[in-house]
């Protein structure tokens, strides 16, 4: 039997306005055109895209930062990441972010795949990168910027993911690769 | 040697104004005070939290959906999420999506973790779910939501991850906690 054909749900845009322009944020509302001829109204924010570094001074361990999150009002240990400039490629955010914020510049770049984190509401992409081959050169951080870095085995991350002191969705994903790949699945 | 106190990076809220009240976002922007005594700005979204459901028929396959995300402009396959109503509990939230999106009720339901998918502009929570014993008893779609439903195993669907078919974070981050509970890690 002849797998069926999945089905087209598109939703074809109408018009579209820009409703909020912040120095961050970017809100545009859609008409749409259904699939079944209705139509209906869609906000979202338009991102630049941003870029996720597993680092890994070894095969058994990742850079990680620690850093307080406003929007969610407290501390989270994440892993390196950071908006894409205009114009910029993601590899070289990856690489600006890596230096600026733990201060390390690798010898090895992988890209490991894109994501779309927040797709009920924003255009958002990330892409996922794996440095190895790390060397230590210091960080540069823009004024404003706040965080500790930390060294921390791939075992301890992932058991603060299930204890729940790593609930940053970038990071928790992050990790959960990084162990696919330091396992050879991946 | 006691290992050094972490640092507090806290930023304090100066003022708070609503910039943007939409029918889906509603984003804030709020002066606060940084920890070297400067201010800055900060936008984000209120966001009144959600659930993703990870519902397995069997412990070696899960219900995923394939809808059209508007914002991203294509067709995704995901895990079944969705937002918290005002007032509602997050399992109330976990039963209604199970059941409206893909048609089935659990016997079992087990609150896995919390998770935050956007902390950079966005103060969502999400709570990941897992649902067993599951029954088959018909979805009831809301009206202007259009999904197919389809069971996949848990080996195929971490396949497709990898070949970048599946991109969505939460689905991808859902997968591979599935997969960890699947071999008894966690």
């Amino acid at each position: 039997m002849k797998p069926r054909d999945p089905a087209d749900f598109t939703e074809t845009k109408l018009s579209s306005e820009p409703v909020f322009e912040g120095q961050l944020l970017r809100v545009h509302r859609d008409t749409v055109r259904l699939p079944d001829g209705g139509t209906a109204t869609r906000e979202y924010i338009k991102h630049p895209g941003a870029v996720i570094v597993i680092a890994q001074p070894d095969p058994q361990s990742v850079l990680m930062e620690r850093q307080f999150r406003y929007p969610v009002g407290r501390h989270f240990i994440e892993l390196p990441a950071g908006k894409i400039d205009q114009g910029e490629e993601p590899m070289t955010t990856a690489e600006r972010e890596l230096q600026e914020e733990c201060g390390y510049i690798a010898g090895q770049w992988r890209h490991l795949t894109t994501l779309h984190p927040c797709i009920g509401y924003a255009d958002e992409r990330v892409e996922l990168f794996l440095a190895t081959d790390l060397q230590h050169v210091g960080d540069r951080l823009d004024e404003g910027e706040f965080l500790e870095v930390m060294t921390v085995s791939l075992r301890e991350a992932l058991d603060w993911v299930v204890e729940g002191r790593i609930s940053d969705s970038k990071t928790v994903l992050g990790l959960l690769w990084a162990e696919k790949i330091a396992k050879g699945e991946w």
